[in-house]
C-alpha cells in the first residue's frame, strides 16, 4: 500500500479544524494548554474502542452513547483531570459536552467528550465551560499541534501525526493525535487518540477498520502493565475527499486500514518512546512461533517484564529473564529452539540460541543496547508465528514520576 | 489454633541439621555463603511445589523426580548460579545432587537440589562439589542461620523461622528458611523455601497439606510479577514428634495445616517487605466482595499495580490508582460499593466511599503512609469474599539492583 506522511495532524484532512487553551484545569499551573477541541464543518461517520476497565469515567460512558447511532462532530477533551471516581463525573462530563455543542450550534449528540488526569476529584467545571466560546474561536486549520498539547498530561511530546493514501485514485487524508505516557496496558495502550479523515466510510465499516487497525498497533503498546479508566480512542469521517463511500470489506475499505495501521504503529511506537520516564524505546518481535496468538503472548509478556525492562535501562544483555518470561507468557513454547538476538543502530548480536546461552561480546551487548531504540528479536523456530511489541525501559524517573503525581 | 514461636529455623525440628558454606560461586565476591545444606538422620516423608514457568531449571525437574516416591533426606541448594538455561544445566544439576548424597551416604534420590541465581551461566560445579564434604561437617542443630543466609540473592535479611504445634498433645515443630526478594509473581511467591518438621504425616497428606498452606501465603506474594525459573518449595517430615502419623484430613491434618500457615503468613510479609529496592512492606485485604475468588483477584491486581507501588514509594494517597486496579482485575465488582481506607501504626482513614473520593486529610494520610507497613483495606460492601496479598513500593532502588544484576 502506498502511503506519504503529510503534515497537519487531525486538520490535515479536509474540513477539520483544531485547537487547544489552557482553561486552568492543571493545578498550579496557568500556562500550559489543558483543554482541546477538534471540528468537522460536516457532520462525520464515528466510531470508537473505549476502555476495558470496569470502572470507566463518565465522559466514555457518555461518548459511548453519543457513538450509539455512529455519528459525531466534534471533540471536546480536557487535561490535569479524569473526571472519574467523583460524586459529580456525570453531570460534569454532561455539561461539557453541551456546552462545546452549544457553542458549536450542533446537537450534544454530535460532541465526543474525554477527560485524561488524576482520577477521583471533582473537576472544575466552571473553568472548562468558561473557556470553550474562546476556544472555538480558536480553532483553525492549522491548530492540530495546539490540540495534540493539551491533552498532553506526563508526556514529554506531542503526538500528531497525518498521512495520505489513494482511494481509487482520489487523495484520502487521515490525521490523529494522541497522549499516552502512563498507565498504558496491552490492551487500548494509550489513553486518548482522535483520528479525521476526509475518506467517505460507512460508521459500521469505520469501526471494523479502527478495531482492525488497534489490534498490531494500539492493542501492543505496554508502559505499566495499568489499564486506565478513561482511554478513547475516537475516529471522525466527514466524506470530503469524495470517493465512493465504503460500505464493505473491498479493496478499498483494505487501504483504509494500511492507512489506520502505518499511523497507529509510528504512534504506538511515540507513545511506547514517551512511556513515563523512558530514555529508550525497546520493541520486542516475535517470529517463527507455533501460532500468531503465541506470539503476540510472548511479546507481550518480553515487553511486560519489570525485569526486562529494568534491564533494558541499564543496557544489560540478560537475556536469561527474556526466556524467563517466555517460559510464563502462556503461550505454546519449545524453550530448547529459542533464539534470542539484541539489534539496535550499533548492530545486532545473537546471544542465546537452542534456548541456552552463547558465548557474546559483552562489550557490543553494551554498545547495542545503549542506543535509543532497541529490539529484541526472538525466534521461536517453530511455525510460522509473528507478533511485534512496543515499550520501554523501567527506570528511576518512572518511580520519581509516579512516586508523587498528585501533589 | 494454638503455637508459639521457636528459635532454630530448620534446625528447630528434632532430627534436622543444617549448614552453609562460601564455595565461591558467587562472582567477585568470597566471604558470602552460597551453599546450603539441610539433613535429617532419617528418611523422610516430601513434598513439594514447583515453578509454573515453562522454562524451569534442571536442578527443578531433577528435583521433582526425587520426589516422586515421597521420600527426602536432604537437600542441597546453592545462590549466585540459577543453573538453568545452559549448556551443561543438566549434568551439573545431577552432579551436585550425586557428590551430596555420596558424602552424606545416603542415595541420590533422597536429596532435592535447588539453585537460585544469575540465569543463563555455567554453574562452576567444581566450586560446588569440592566444598560439600566441608559442608558436611559444618552440618549441625545450630546452621539453620547459615543454611538460610546461603540462599540469599538480593535478600537484604535472612528469612527464618520455626513454630511449636501440639498433635494429640505431642509438641510437634515446624521450621522453614526462605530466600525471595525479586522475580516474585503471585504463584509460588518465593524463589526458594524448605520446610522441615519432626511431624510424622504421609507423603500424600504431607504435598495437600504444603499446597493448602500455600494458598493464601506464598501465592500471594507480589513483588514484580516475574515468575522465576527456579522457584522450589520443598517439606520434609521426619516423624521424630512421635504423634500418630497424619494419614487423612483429620483435626491432627487440620492443625499441621494451620502450622504451616502461620509460619507461610508470616514469611511472606518477610518476603514482600524485603521485596527487592522495598522501603515498606504493603498489605492489601480485601472483604466483603461478592466471592472468595473475586477478593483474591482484586487483592493481587492492587498489590501488583506499578501505580499503586509508586505512590505507595511516595506515600502519595492515591486511591484513584486503587479503584483503577480493581476495574481492571477481572473480579466481579459493583465498583459504586466501594470503599477504601489506608491504615498503618499512625492510624486509619477512609479516603473513597461508594466509589467516590470523600474529603480526606492529606496530613494524616501521609503519617500512615510514611510507616513500613502499610495496609490498604478495600470493603466491596458485596458480599463475604476475604483475601490478603502482601507486597511492597516499588522504588529508585528496584530500578537501580535490576539495571545491572548480572555485573
Amino acid at each position: 500500500m502506498d502511503y506519504k506522511w503529510i503534515q497537519g495532524g487531525v486538520t490535515a484532512p479536509a474540513g477539520f479544524t483544531a485547537g487547544g487553551i489552557c482553561c486552568g484545569v492543571k493545578p498550579g499551573n496557568t500556562t500550559k494548554l489543558d483543554l482541546a477541541m477538534i471540528y468537522s464543518d460536516v457532520p462525520c461517520s464515528a466510531a470508537g474502542i473505549f476502555t476495558q476497565n470496569l470502572v470507566s469515567a463518565a465522559p466514555v460512558k457518555l461518548t459511548k452513547q453519543h457513538l450509539a447511532n455512529g455519528k459525531l462532530q466534534a471533540v471536546i477533551a480536557n487535561s490535569g483531570n479524569a473526571n472519574c471516581c467523583n460524586a459529580e463525573e456525570t453531570q460534569n462530563a454532561l455539561a461539557m459536552c453541551e456546552c462545546a455543542a452549544s457553542v458549536l450550534g450542533i446537537a450534544k449528540e454530535e460532541v465526543a467528550v474525554a477527560s485524561t488526569g488524576v482520577i477521583g476529584e471533582i473537576l472544575p467545571i466552571a473553568s472548562i465551560t468558561g473557556a470553550i466560546p474562546a476556544l472555538k474561536d480558536k480553532l483553525s486549520q492549522f491548530g492540530s499541534e495546539d490540540a495534540a498539547k493539551a491533552i498532553m498530561t506526563t508526556d514529554t511530546v506531542k503526538k500528531e501525526l497525518a498521512v495520505e493514501i489513494a482511494l481509487e485514485g482520489k487523495p484520502v487524508k487521515i490525521g490523529v493525535i494522541a497522549k499516552g505516557s502512563g498507565m498504558i496496558h496491552i490492551n487500548m495502550g494509550t489513553m486518548l487518540s482522535f483520528v479525521t479523515t476526509d475518506g467517505a466510510i460507512s460508521a459500521p465499516m469505520l469501526q471494523s477498520a479502527l478495531a482492525q487497525a488497534a489490534e498490531d498497533t494500539y492493542n501492543m503498546v505496554y508502559v505499566d502493565g495499568d489499564t486506565s479508566t478513561n482511554d478513547t480512542l475516537v475516529v471522525l469521517a466527514n466524506g470530503k475527499a469524495g470517493n465512493r463511500e465504503i460500505t464493505c470489506k473491498d479493496s478499498g475499505y483494505d487501504a483504509f486500514v494500511s492507512g489506520l495501521q502505518v499511523l497507529f504503529k509510528e504512534i504506538a511506537k511515540q507513545l511506547a518512546a514517551d512511556g513515563e520516564g523512558a530514555t529508550k524505546l525497546v520493541v520486542c518481535t516475535v517470529s517463527n512461533s507455533k501460532t500468531k496468538a503465541d506470539a503476540r503472548a510472548i511479546a507481550r509478556a518480553v515487553i511486560g517484564s519489570s525485569l526486562v525492562k529494568t534491564a533494558m535501562f541499564g543496557a544489560d544483555a540478560n537475556w536469561g529473564r527474556v526466556l524467563c518470561a517466555i517460559g510464563y507468557s502462556g503461550a505454546q513454547a519449545d524453550v530448547t529452539k529459542v533464539e534470542v538476538s539484541f539489534v539496535s543502530a550499533a548492530g545486532k548480536l545473537s546471544v542465546c540460541k537452542n534456548g541456552a546461552g552463547i558465548f557474546f561480546s559483552e562489550e557490543l551487548a553494551k554498545q547495542i543496547l545503549l542506543e535509543q531504540e532497541v529490539e529484541i528479536q526472538i525466534d521461536m523456530h517453530d511455525g510460522t508465528g509473528y507478533a511485534q511489541a512496543y515499550g520501554c525501559d523501567l527506570t528511576y524517573d518512572y518511580v520519581k514520576i509516579n512516586g508523587d503525581y498528585r501533589t
